[in-house]
């Protein structure tokens, strides 16, 4: 929907005081998709773009760096560096899974890799368990298990009646199983403050 | 070390009221191995060695059966079958990480396999973060993760002095960081039980 | 290098007569590539770029598909269908290798595709050695195997010394070896001419 | 079948004059089956079961090992060192396939490993296509692949009407099929005797 699109999604902010996050797809759109979005998202097939990288380093809002479905965690922190090294400081990393052998899952969803990330750099982390799991039955367990790893945010797929979703339903939870999880996960996360290491 | 480790084993267990889990290695050994054990554990690399399946499914103690390394959750499963057929229904299953491309991790810990094994089956699943992982750094969150996300147990590698372990040295906790370790996953299991979806 | 790359790659084609394939990064550089090269490369990170899929399939030249390192055959195929679907129909495939857990090879080059392909569709598929393997011992054995399993042509790095080579130089082969390998890739594939099944 | 198998395999040797090579499952079977077969195999899934390697190792028959299907080629070496150091060098490497993210084929055959095998070692490596793709039409064009990569042999099912065939049918020549191949091969191999590098 190109700009038409955008200015609905500012719509809503204005609407609801949201932040919009919205993905960029190539450098030429970085200027019209940052004069609307509050962060630009870098999906997981462009994260090695690094014409999209050094663009969006360059962009002056926030960046959301999706992983690779094959990207090693020493090849994503790299395109990390691209951003930064173009003075924006602002990355967030999203873990959403990683191709394998596995087929009951879309993708396998590496936690570890939260961990690995909070060792080996200052950079905040989230993780996509909609997207890295594909069945909304593991959001839940995986978004509170990403939480209790040390993730700084999720990324979940809502969806008003996932059944007549047009795309990635079978992923996206409902309004009160979102709305549940989030307390669930805001206690946790005070929980998980009482108790760190 | 043959029966005399297992003796040993016996010992320790005498003296300090702990339960012995212990790998066995073939069908001709199962027999010796339930003579002393409490659980029989069968390795990764035996996961589909259905002579041995066979043989601890009629041993009649329970089995902690680990997931092979390129093994998918269905085949598992299906591995357990053989267990189960035999008339021994008290099996474990026990995720510790397949083998991807990634390499900081030495194999990817695929805590989805938790909720997915909740959903499709009614055995207990346990998760083993130290060699999920092969880092100790990673066990901790590695090991609150797997609890948020419904596993039923832990198995955690620990040693007096992890610098000189004669192996599995760099994915072992000291004692003094598996202690404090243990009573949070205490009280996370308890915070868990309080908010169960 | 921009477009003086591309000058200098055309008086390349002025002195020797040889086409030339070079990679295209993006959807606004396709015109200015189109008119300097005979085959615009697609890169295997790019697999996936549909803008940029859409671009070259507008652009009159033929395309080069490599495909992704974490692409399914399917998937590869899909990409295709973007660049057929703009009314472009020069389309060659090119294996070079998918991202696996082996560790001696840089990637695991997949000549099984090339029989599939074969099989699903109509289009000419070459393999790349070079990239598929990482390693200039594995680029004869591995072409020939290529030409045998029915490729219709190969990618081959070579360089005049690869000892000095700034980039990809364990990969490439020296001309000497290059062109011992070129004779008995043309009798290979005289001799397989004569045996089709 | 146990020990009647092996009974049925001699008299068909019997009354073919063909070599019998069949698998062993397990140390304790290793005698008996060395006592008909000419060769014995060890699967894939039993290519780290060290106990099995040692007892094959002592039986004095020529020994086929299969790549494991998470096997790198390091460990594949690995495992037969444990045969070879009981003093049996009569050791067969079998290349059949590794497990990827790949879905049109049973698994990803890495012919590569062939080349990696003949540059790391000094022992004979076949390859097995009908397992390696899991579909008949691939065993053509990956059987020729192998040789021409240097395999020194080929393992391939057959079956008198694979359309019936209770196991493995989909992946299986008919006997017409194979005639013709094994035609090819021949000439093929002759072929690569005369352009050996």
């Amino acid at each position: 929907m190109e700009e038409q699109g955008l200015q609905y999604l500012a719509e809503a902010r204005e609407a609801t005081g949201l932040k919009i996050v919205t993905e960029v797809m190539d450098a030429a759109s970085v200027e019209l998709v940052a004069a609307y979005a509050d962060i630009l998202q870098i999906g997981a097939r462009n994260m090695q773009n690094f014409h999209l990288l050094k663009a969006v380093g360059r962009c002056g809002k926030p960046v959301l760096l999706k992983r690779g479905i094959a990207a090693t965690i020493a090849e994503w922190l790299h395109a990390a560096e691209y951003i930064l090294n173009e003075g924006n400081y602002n990355v967030i990393l999203c873990e959403r899974g990683i191709r394998t052998f596995e087929e009951y899952t879309r993708n396998t969803l590496d936690l570890s890799a939260v961990g690995a990330i909070k060792h080996l750099s200052h950079l905040p982390v989230i993780v996509d368990p909609s997207h890295g799991t594909g069945k909304w039955r593991l959001v839940r367990p995986m978004a509170m298990a990403a939480v209790a790893a040390g993730a700084d945010g999720l990324l979940i797929e809502v969806h008003p009646n996932p059944a007549e979703a047009l795309s990635d339903g079978p992923q996206s939870l409902n309004p009160a199983n979102f709305a549940a999880l989030m307390e669930d996960v805001r206690e946790l996360a005070a929980f998980l403050r009482r108790h760190s290491a």
